[in-house]
């Protein structure tokens, strides 16, 4: 395929040669003659000296005559659909259920979904169609997923959830009867954790996609096209918004509501309902231009007190001066 | 059911109609007619205004002319009791060994347990009585479970301690020769690791609840009826008391001793002994109502150093008006 | 065995009685007649009065007439080499792959390597000489694994890195198209999950061991000879250099250097690249020395608070005096 060809499927203008042949997709510093790279942010431009890459993917603002550069309105979006073109999705060595997975006869599964070796599907679970359940993953019973989800290996939807009822200092389990409802374009990494209602259902809204070792609680409500980032957790109910962002390593505590388009940075502490469009950090969270105020002088701690302690003794200085002699401790 | 046959079998008592028929449990918010549900908290009391609920069950000391009131001394066990008698716990598709699970012939299975398929088991654990050990769980050699022990999906008993001897500049692994015991009435969430002792064993206690994702370090002595939440990871040779209750993403470095009753905040880090009784919070763990002073203070730090700067400038006004024109920089 | 013919194999040197018969490994405090043991710190010194081992591995300079010693350049090491001629590495109940793993037709598996039940081996994977994948562990098509690799129960090698282009509000998804290579002498714990690069390779180099759930993002150069322990998560993109130490639930934002021999304590946040050598600590990540003394601050604010607010006492005292009356808010 020539850069002319691709730019034409991906929908960017070419600015140089278009007439080479391209391959394949790889990053600036790798890519060799033959591919298609991606520049990422206006200042790595410089980047664009050194690469091996026939083409280069980019902002329409961005200049380079070294390189033949295909400008597109939204970038990334133009690479991933380059990736598409030059190198596909997976292939999956074989179609539907594959026979070393374990399905229980109640449950049901969808057209054109790929059921990999090792998984198992519990009674009445419901999975819908072209999804995709890599192998060992565990669909507990009553689930009920909807269309193009991805659950990667070790996955878990529907474990029950952690409740307890302490009594006489023993802790009873409480039977977690609710489900988990996994809605269409849902993406789950490996070795994640989402619980089931303990009486209701915990709901992954559409388009949402969670990350590898990420805890969803019990009847948490996640709303549509959240991205919730590596080993974050989440503690039982909480409502999240649509568009919310977790970073890696977040906590959510219990019972609280995020609103929608809200971020969090990675390895925040949530113990508060957040308001929409907010972006908080830290632990506690905070709104982010106060928390990197806090979280500078934080660092700047030993200083700080340093300044405290020369002003302890001027002042006392001060103090003795005036009072002709009094000692001040 | 009725509601006064409910109430006998859970011990409440019925404050309004108790003849009118329930049949499922669900929380106040989402309750429809037919259905009990459970008031958690005294503040919430006026959402018993608004539920459909037919029943609910609380504290002696709630008060509602509205809706039926199953008033019990521990009203959430109570609910528990209702959940239980209302939906049961969870029916399992088959009885004994799935023949998809691996179990080896030197391992022992007790009466009545479950083992899901893709469940591996390796030479020499003993499993006890009435446990459900859910699909892909992984128990390795020598582990003992006790009766009664629920291991979720994915989780995995007795992998190898992360222990190495470095030794001009290279890590030589040292074989884990102990095991671990899960003593009777255990939970396990999913996707967790319970690593097997160096040399020993490491313990978890008697009737201790264990949340998704958590990692149990080689040798930890964990103690009777602990709760210990969501991802949360105990570095190697830990001891914990009994009771002990650790919030989600906690971290408790090794070799530590952690007494009884003590609870630790979620993101709590833990990095010397804690004594009987303590609550600690923050990283690292404090005394919490140390530590609530300590947070307030650090989400203040802008304004503090804003009182800094002001009286470092007052300060400095003052030691020119004394001193007859000297600078203070 | 006697303890001098242990002592002979080990390499140390026999202070005391060597004539005695030992049979096993244990720590000081449990040991019984019979078995080695392992002094860790010369501070500990004072158990060697109370022990029952029969044979105590310390480093040269111990002292006791108490108890044998077998004195060691590197003890530690020593003793390691006692548990694997006492206790041995663990014996497989089986050998190559067993038949209830899925190995797809198109993966290699070296000589010797064991491949436990449930294991999932995808299309184009290959895997060394003398590795052991224990149960349920999953490895991506196209990953490529070196030479005597542990792969523990759960964990995953090469599912999808978290990439999204986000277009119009929806997340879509990247196909990655690169994959992971783990190099000779790696251990990974239970339950990681190392994703594969998004167009080059993830690689975790040679001699590398990684604690239990672990997640390395896609695109990582991790160098060799690094312990990354417990809950630790890697971004996407990131270098590390060799013999890094990176402590438990430590993070590591996306596209950082991390250079040689850097140690971050537990529960960092690294947010910034870090230099060859460097000891970092705390949120975000600061040399240790300083964050020492910042983290030791922090824990002083309600006294430092005090001390603040005493002073602009002392300075609006100093002033109404000098000024004669004039009130200080």
């Amino acid at each position: 395929m020539t850069v002319d060809e691709l730019a034409k499927e991906i929908g960017a203008e070419v600015v140089g040669d278009g007439s080479a042949t391209v391959t394949g997709c790889m990053t600036l510093e790798t890519a060799e003659a033959g591919q298609v790279s991606f520049l990422a942010n206006a200042k790595y431009t410089k980047q664009l000296d050194e690469t091996k890459a026939t083409a280069v993917i980019c902002a329409p603002s961005v200049k380079n005559d070294r390189v033949t550069l295909l400008k597109a309105a939204d970038p990334y979006f133009a690479f991933r659909q380059a990736i598409i073109r030059l190198h596909g999705h997976r292939k999956h060595p074989f179609a539907g259920v594959h026979p070393g997975a374990h399905v229980d006869p109640s449950a049901t599964i969808g057209e054109n979904t790929i059921i990999y070796p090792g998984v198992y599907v519990a009674p009445g679970a419901r999975i819908g169609r072209d999804c995709v359940i890599y192998a060992n993953a565990v669909i507990y019973d009553g689930s009920v997923i909807g269309d193009r989800v991805i659950v990667h290996a070790c996955s878990v939807v529907g474990a029950d959830g952690y409740g307890f009822a302490t009594h006489k200092s023993e802790h009873y389990k409480i039977p977690q009867v609710g489900n988990v409802i996994v809605e269409d374009d849902v993406e789950i990494g490996a070795c994640c954790s989402i619980e089931r209602g303990a009486l209701d259902s915990t709901v992954i809204g559409k388009g949402t996609k969670i990350d590898q070792l990420v805890v969803i609680g019990h009847g948490c409500k996640i709303g549509p096209h959240c991205l919730i980032v590596a080993q974050t957790g989440i503690a039982g109910s909480v409502t999240l918004g649509h568009h919310v962002t977790l970073a890696g390593q977040t906590g959510v505590a219990g019972h609280l509501t995020i609103g929608n388009n809200v971020t969090a940075g990675a390895k925040t502490g949530i113990i508060a309902d957040v308001a929409d469009q907010k972006t908080v950090v830290g632990m506690p969270a905070m709104d982010v231009s106060h928390a990197r105020r806090v979280y500078l002088f934080f660092t700047q701690l030993p200083d700080i007190v340093e300044r405290l302690k020369a002003l302890e003794q001027q002042v006392a200085d001060l103090g003795t001066d005036d009072s002709g002699g009094v000692e001040v401790v």
